[in-house]
């Protein structure tokens, strides 16, 4: 398992597709063959392994896969089928797959006599998953919601300024993971006050190879000659306040991890609907004072309403810290 | 000098008059005696070592002392006399005593002939004094600000409740830290709001040995059974907001270390006069949005006038952070 693990980790961390790995083994034990998904539109990892061997060479089988075989008919014909089909006879997988279409490949695959476990290294294989299977089990993608603040909870001085309140590294950073992301989201309010290119860059300014696709949330509308009209991905524009229904649409169309940049007003909403897997708050060690609130109202009353979180892990990012945190 | 910082050590944290250790060595380098300050009223290090010897045995001898020897008749004489009179012949010491009045102890011992060599382990010495040197510098208190706040800078829900945000092992550290200072400072905001008892408690809310003196600075009256009254020392109460006014007069009563505990208008008021020498920010993994804000106007209209900080260091404290920092 932990080999497929590793074959796994070969795949594309962005995509509608979650990265899995498959090895075969014969009845004593012996290595057969091993494949891994490249992607949406190529074959999945059984599949992938099994294209390795000749006709009739995994009869008798163990095929060890990272994630439940899916029982779904896509681009590609269901895992559970081809396993079934080439004689495999026992199937041993990590965690399973919660999808509502996709889901179901184990019971598929004991009907047909073929002797199936789960749960193995699924404490490894989980949190590798993590995000894929939050968008999986939601039917929506995986949310992280982003911000720089000052100690103080600000993201910009009270005239509006706010260049630049964290440091290079943490800026490098913002675009490293936005890099990792299927979209960018942000609201009306920051296109028309900042007017930003919504791309994924690299400390000399360079675009990353992989570019999220910018979604921008909101009625008003986005002038012809904003910057974002000029990013790789035509920007996806929703003129509605409802995120869920956003986020509904992104799912449909493929996006499994969604970044959210702001402003205040889209990541308050964000928090306020209990739409936020992952929050990464940027802090620089300044002090800014004034109403230019990174968050601003989240719907809580009192204190026992607080939305409390759970730490993650603390970077330190140059001077400033990030906080890596989950809702609880 | 290392020895004598180790008997420094020994003496009082709080209190108006600096930890100062001291070891006589003989001509030729052998130990004689060793001495440190017990805090105010009793010998300084250089006269308690001294009077360990019998009359003359200090003759030609070195002194080596943490601090420059002060030159100011107190309840005790001036140091840099009483080792004239001994005949020292030699003084090493590490930082120099910026206080006005007591400084220019190495001038006088110069003056009758005694070599002097300040800056022996500043490095340190200096670190180890650091609040009690800014507090000789500046004829006021070392200033520390701390406030407990949600991730995103809120000190209390919408409708005013807070308890708690921050958990057992934050609370316990304010309290420790309360009690290594001479002073707890409040607004009456806080006292009204609040009636906090502004004591220092171990975890089982039992007093702990040391006590700050509580202040409460603002014109609002103090209702006669507030809590504060019943602390073990009587409440300093200030009718204004001239926080200049109040720490000057805080230093003349010998008091070297406010401890500044708030509300958030108080805060800002210390944060927007520029007079806070350490901030001691408490961020607790939970986000509460409104306006109930931990740090309200500092006078920061844009971007440039930002109050950058140092960070000493982050320190986690079960599911908090410490962030411990210095204006820059
Ligand atoms: N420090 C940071 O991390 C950071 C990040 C990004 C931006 N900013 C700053 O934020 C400022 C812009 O703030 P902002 O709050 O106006 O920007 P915003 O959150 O990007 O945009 C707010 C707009 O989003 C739309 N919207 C979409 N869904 C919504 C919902 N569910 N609820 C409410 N509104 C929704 C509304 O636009 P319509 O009225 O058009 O429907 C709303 O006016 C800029 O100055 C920018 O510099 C800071
Ligand atoms: N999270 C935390 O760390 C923390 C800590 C403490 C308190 N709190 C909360 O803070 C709330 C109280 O807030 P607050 O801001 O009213 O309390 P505050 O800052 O303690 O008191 C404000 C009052 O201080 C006086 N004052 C003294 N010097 C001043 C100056 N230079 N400028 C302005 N005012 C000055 C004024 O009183 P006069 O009008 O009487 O002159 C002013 O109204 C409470 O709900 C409490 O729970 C939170």
């Amino acid at each position: 398992m932990r080999r497929a693990l590793e074959l796994a980790a070969n795949g594309p961390a962005t995509g509608p597709n979650p990265r899995v790995g498959c090895v075969l083994l014969d009845a004593s034990g012996q290595f057969l063959a091993e494949g891994w998904h490249r992607g949406a539109g190529t074959p999945h990892a059984e599949v992938d392994a099994l294209a390795r061997l000749s006709a009739g060479a995994a009869r008798g089988a163990t095929a060890v896969v990272t994630l439940e075989p899916c029982n779904h008919t896509g681009r590609t014909g269901p895992c559970a089928l081809a396993l079934i089909d080439a004689g495999v006879a026992r199937v041993v997988y990590a965690v399973a797959d919660p999808g509502p279409v996709s889901g179901g490949g184990a019971d598929r695959l004991r009907s047909h006599g073929v002797d199936v476990v789960g749960g193995l290294l699924a404490d490894e294989v989980g949190p590798f998953l993590a995000d894929w299977l939050v968008a999986a089990r939601l039917g929506r993608p995986f949310v992280t919601l982003k911000w720089a603040s000052s100690l103080d909870g600000r993201a910009a001085a009270a005239d509006g300024t706010s260049r630049w309140i964290t440091g290079p590294e943490a800026r490098q950073d913002v675009h490293r993971r936005r890099s990792a992301a299927d979209a960018i989201l942000v609201g009306t309010g920051t296109v028309l006050a900042d007017d930003p290119a919504l791309t994924a860059r690299d400390a000399d300014g360079q675009l990353l190879p992989a570019q999220p696709v910018p979604v921008v949330i909101g009625a008003r509308g986005i002038p012809v000659g904003a910057a974002v009209r000029g990013h790789p991905h035509s920007p996806l524009i929703f003129a509605t306040h409802d995120l869920l229904a956003v986020l509904g649409e992104l799912h449909r169309s493929g996006i499994r991890h969604a970044f959210i940049e702001g402003g205040p007003t889209l990541a308050s909403a964000f928090v306020a609907a209990g739409l936020v897997d992952e929050y990464l708050v940027y802090l620089a060690p300044t002090l800014l004072g004034g109403g230019r609130l990174a968050l601003g109202d989240i719907g809580v009353a009192g204190i026992d309403e607080q939305r409390r979180l759970t730490i993650e892990h603390y970077v330190r990012l140059g001077e400033d810290l990030l906080v890596v945190a989950r809702p609880r």
